[in-house]
């Protein structure tokens, strides 16, 4: 099985983002946890105009089985699987190139949403079966992560392929929390970049045994 | 430098303690990391009579220079590292002897509060400088945590002796966070054992330079 | 201009439903401050199937211009405007009727999603200079809020009428915050019903507003 | 019974204060609430020098059987009884006349805290009964809400006068809320002004039963 992992590089005032620190540590670990999986990753722009064509091109030239987005979430204390993208660009900043898109469709012949193909609640449970903090989100924003996941879940649904996509919000690395503690007493959540890779592995596991089981109710 | 460093076991709905737990992990570290540090620990049962019991008894056999309290803080998405302790004892559930005081003073000779005598502002900053998540809290909260940080501060007081104390809550366990979820969507905040031990050395060793620097202004 | 605004009734652990009590003291208002408006109002069960029968009932025999849905969303602290509605039946708990539809589709024919097509930012403008705390949403569950709101949407997509539809979100009435405080320091967030009321007041206006101005560009 | 009850003006980044607000707005409603009570009303600048001044200089002409602080409390969700004063001046930003006390201690010869003398839990008791979000808080801050919380109780407690003292937080109004949301999203927590009136009218009327009943366990 193939599966294509997109993180995001730093943006806005971030200048770490564990989404793209997490999939930049994944291949070996993956490399011994999953030896039968042929990973592909990528670290993605935050700009809509080159996310997009990295990832359509990346999805064109491997045609992965899957393909999960990963993508940071300031404010989220555990792991976020995405199970709705929809069918709006709604920029609250302006992205790395200065685009800001304002209510506007990602395709104005597109659904108005996809839901993830992913199966969600079993990765959900196994999450925390493996002791990783994790629950459904239903709304990835209106910026970069949602924006990836429609799209890669309007290739799927327009070209076959990926058969699967999804995405999963992460929160900011202990060292950006920590960076960002204004004062003695505030400091927002975070969790581990390890502990994000841990639990990156553990979508892929559960993703590659559905696959393998060819089971039909995959999304649940 | 001795230093007496206290969790606490399982209590309530929790099976595991992640204080205790980390506390029973820090002497095989710390022997690494702070040769010079005599290091007693212990994971104290979550009852007021038999809690004060074992610390007082401990703070006289031991005469550790700084006892560091440290238990679990539900809700808490970082570690807190206590300020202040009140002469209060006011239980929303029993404890694990089944007592419940309610509206009691822990010592009705003591004193309404004591501060900590840590340097608390230089290990929150030692702490964030390392990556990992703290603030400053100026509550303790009535139950068991605020209990032994104000009884550690009033024997350091009447006795002399330790001649710092302090408290630091810490946040559910990833693995107790996971299992916590009641439903898809929600999940309380944690972090990892690992990463509670890592601080808890930063603790240490801010605590073991101040000491050996002789400095004065130590709370701060 | 003819709008239809429908509250639920107690459910669960909720003996009173602010959004019930609110839609029910609209009327009374509404009939001085937007005397131009032919309102109707309902307060629906929380049952999937009942509700699901009332309110297309309701559409159907009174063909409003507009539809607006109100629920609670214990957790809430503003007005929740409502942008999304998924094609998703999803219950953590029995319904009224002790149904609890599970990963189903609202309609396996409908579309993933709809878009409210009330004003929503206009509303949310509006809404904050009239001193109400209000914030656009992207999910609104999935549940009986989510399922009026999607049916609301597809009723209009699919019957042409009402022209636009939308949901809001509503915190919890003091009296019910008040009467959820377990203990002495928690207590979840809430907002009077009264404040409620003036919200619903604005949003009406708003819709009013553009409905007789016959803007295009609604949605925003 | 003779009390004094002080909020707070403007400050920092807010051109309102509900704090001062709310305590304008008392007078007129306790005439007719609580005809018995004499009621003295202050609006305190946010300057350490003046608010002390102001605050010292009426305990001392009015000479009032109990002092009530009010202030701001961003962030609250329900009014906050607060339960301890700390010996403590930390300022994260500096007051309305550029005083930024770091790590100070309000009176040197004080003691660590004072716990309030008002009864707190029959006030949050009271509060929820008559529907209005109340809890208990074990921290005042170390700006100038614990500052004059610190002042009252340490007046009382060295001069015999006011018989007793608290301090009550409230949270953002709803107005403030509205013009702090940043974005579509997100706005913080509020309160009105008029539901923040009603709450300090019932802690008044506690106090005063109290006052009248003799009540020795007035704190609980």
């Amino acid at each position: 099985m193939k599966v294509l992992v997109t993180g995001f590089g730093p943006y806005g005032g971030y200048s770490e983002n564990p989404s793209g620190e997490a999939v930049g540590l994944l291949p070996e670990v993956a490399a011994k946890e999953l030896p039968g999986l042929e990973l592909v990753t990528a670290v993605l722009p935050v700009s809509f105009r080159r996310a997009r064509e990295e990832l359509l091109g990346l999805l064109d030239s491997e045609r992965p089985d899957a393909y999960v987005g990963v993508g940071l979430g300031p404010g989220a204390a555990h792991l976020r699987i995405e199970r709705v993208a929809v069918n709006l660009a709604d920029a609250r900043t302006p992205d790395e190139d200065g685009e800001q898109p304002v209510d506007e469709p990602i395709d104005p012949e597109g659904p108005a949403a996809y839901f993830s193909t992913l199966p969600v609640k079993a990765i959900v449970r196994r999450l925390r079966e493996e002791g990783i903090p994790a629950a459904l989100s239903y709304s990835a924003g209106t910026f970069l992560c949602n924006y990836v996941m429609y799209l890669g879940l309007h290739h799927s649904s327009r070209r076959g392929y990926p058969l699967r996509a999804g995405f999963v919000h992460v929160p900011l690395s202990h060292r950006q929390a920590a960076s960002l503690g204004r004062d003695w007493s505030g400091i927002p959540p975070s969790m581990s970049v390890e502990t994000v890779v841990r639990g990156l592995l553990v979508v892929l596991r559960v993703a590659v045994e559905r696959f393998e089981a060819g089971d039909e109710r995959v999304t649940v």
